[in-house]
């Protein structure tokens, strides 16, 4: 035979990435994934008959395990087919299961459920429902699966894609979903546009300025994306254990001083060289206020990149959603702002 | 017994999420993360000569599935414990064996061992080297440990963090090895700012178009990221086959055209509102300059965000590295080029 064997390692284990469902407002649990249950004995039951028993069944469906269930359905145990093998005929199953096995809850959501069986790898889990009772088989691919596209949603969660949205997704829909953040993203830009109009004064003295403006803001608005990425990552794999939230913030924040300070001096070199060209007035201080600028906000941007997605999950929502547009709001203030303020301060009309 | 089995079950499938190896030039294989091979049986021994001999040998390994080896050490075939236990006890293990069972060739790399391995989900996989030589087994749990770290790595890729990067990563290292990517984004914004530096004469007659810079900029690359996001998901779950690459490109491009004059019709109100109040001369045709240049640049973005990944693919390196670098270049220099650009043409100097 062994065409079951072929068909269950080349066949049966094939599954294909999961597209997701429309939304439907709920989340989907293990129970959407799950199969009936197959390969159950009770725990009398001995490795001779339930041997004879599988002979039969495996015909019509594929087993994995051997489940050992009490007469109300309960779930007791686990047998695998190596102990089957290596036992003696007149055992009861009782005696070669593993007790109490790991299960998962049938209303389980499936990002919980992918948590928990993240470190395990088992090709099948039994899911249990009300009582313990054994409701049904969940494929271990099925799960994974399903994990990696969760995961893969995170860069465009960040800035307002749908996890929901994939290749096939239609024109139509796909601007539906996208578009309502796009509008968002625009009402945090007049923000930015709000702080930048404060300084008009400044600006019209001082056009050269305008022109270091998508400088400031471009880099340290990186230098937080690279923070937030660090940070969503460390939360997506569960580095980042309770308590450790303070030493990642403080950490993204030298690390924005640190970087700000760097990329500040060569922006600073920038701009002296570019004020000298023009005929600038004071093309030193204008290098100091780019470099003291970008040491600063860098340094707001690296712990805002931390700070948004902890305070999004604190606030139960997914720590990636949009957090890219709340970061960039957040870096476009800081950059501009500070970066004018400064040059108002330092270079104040005559 | 079956405390083999309980450990097996919830003892030595756990995995540890895998800390990368410290950058060595060269990417990790499967070899680097096998163990050697157990359960290894010549095709012609019995079902009965084999259960025995395993009896033996589970009390010092974890054994799931028995290997067909010939003399040479060549694979010749996989046998499930299940066919081990239906099978008469004088059969020979080639009669049950899956025969060329799916294997990881030794020097694969980790990532299309991955790819191979993303829809079997098996608990274990033979690794074989020249010849056809079984020389190890690797933990599926293994593999996909690494996996769910490689896609987590993705949004940090686009914006410079290195994928060996992890919560425990040192603040030295971390600076030494996002620093150069900061560097570059740099020179990049040097580029966004020429152009705006090649308007001076405009802003300097009006300054209001540099209050609305950071909308243009930050608006624009919002667009292109969700683009760039949705290419890169699409590249990673495979769902980009080639000859859709055409396809992609110009549904971004549509929908960057949308979003844009969705978008465009927001910001031009903005601008208009904005212009009124500072008692600007034409706030209407600043409005139509911000309209028109917000339709234009974000169907360039849009296009760009599907663009980069793709050339990035077509060139041979990860598609991630720093696309959101290049794109944010991209969009920063269209979206502030062309807003400069209508403004100049539809308002020239009196």
């Amino acid at each position: 035979m062994s065409a079951t064997a072929a068909a269950a390692l080349d066949g049966e284990d094939f599954a294909q990435l999961p597209e997701s469902a429309p939304s439907t407002g709920r989340e989907k649990s293990v129970a959407d994934l799950m199969n009936p249950p197959v390969g159950l004995f009770g725990p009398k039951v001995t490795v001779r008959e339930a041997t004879e028993a599988l002979r039969e069944q495996v015909k019509s469906a594929f087993i994995t395990y051997i489940y050992v269930v009490d007469d109300g359905g309960r779930l007791l145990g686990l047998v695998v087919m190596r102990e089957m093998l290596l036992a003696e005929p007149d055992t009861a199953l009782e005696a070669i299961m593993i007790a109490d096995p790991f299960a998962l809850d049938a209303s389980l959501p499936l990002t919980e459920a992918l948590k928990l069986a993240l470190h395990k790898h088992f090709p099948v889990y039994p899911v249990v429902g009300e009582g313990g009772r054994l409701v049904g088989l969940v494929r271990g691919s099925d799960l994974f699966a399903n994990r990696a596209v969760e995961i893969s949603a995170q860069s465009g969660s960040m800035v307002g894609v749908d996890k929901e949205e994939r290749m096939g997704t239609s024109l139509t829909r796909s601007l539906k979903l996208r578009h309502p953040w796009l509008q968002i993203n625009l009402l945090t830009a007049f923000v930015a546009a709000a702080v930048v109009g404060a300084f008009e004064d400044t600006l019209s003295r001082l056009v050269i300025l305008a022109v270091f403006l998508p400088v400031m803001a471009g880099q340290t608005g990186n230098t937080g994306c690279q923070a937030l990425a660090v940070a969503l990552r460390g939360m997506t794999l569960g580095d980042v254990k309770p308590g450790m939230e303070r030493d990642l913030v403080r950490k993204e924040g030298m690390l924005g001083f640190l970087n700000g300070g760097l990329v500040g001096l060569t922006a600073g070199a920038g701009m002296f060289v570019y004020a000298t060209i023009t005929g600038e007035q004071q093309p030193f201080t204008l290098a100091a206020v780019v470099f003291l600028a970008m040491i600063i906000a860098c340094s707001v941007a690296g712990i805002a990149g931390a700070l948004i997605p902890l305070t999004l999950k604190r606030l139960g929502a997914d720590p990636a959603t949009a957090s890219s547009i709340f970061l960039t709001t957040a870096s476009d203030v800081a950059s501009m702002g500070i970066f004018l303020s400064l040059a108002t301060a330092m270079m104040p009309a005559p």
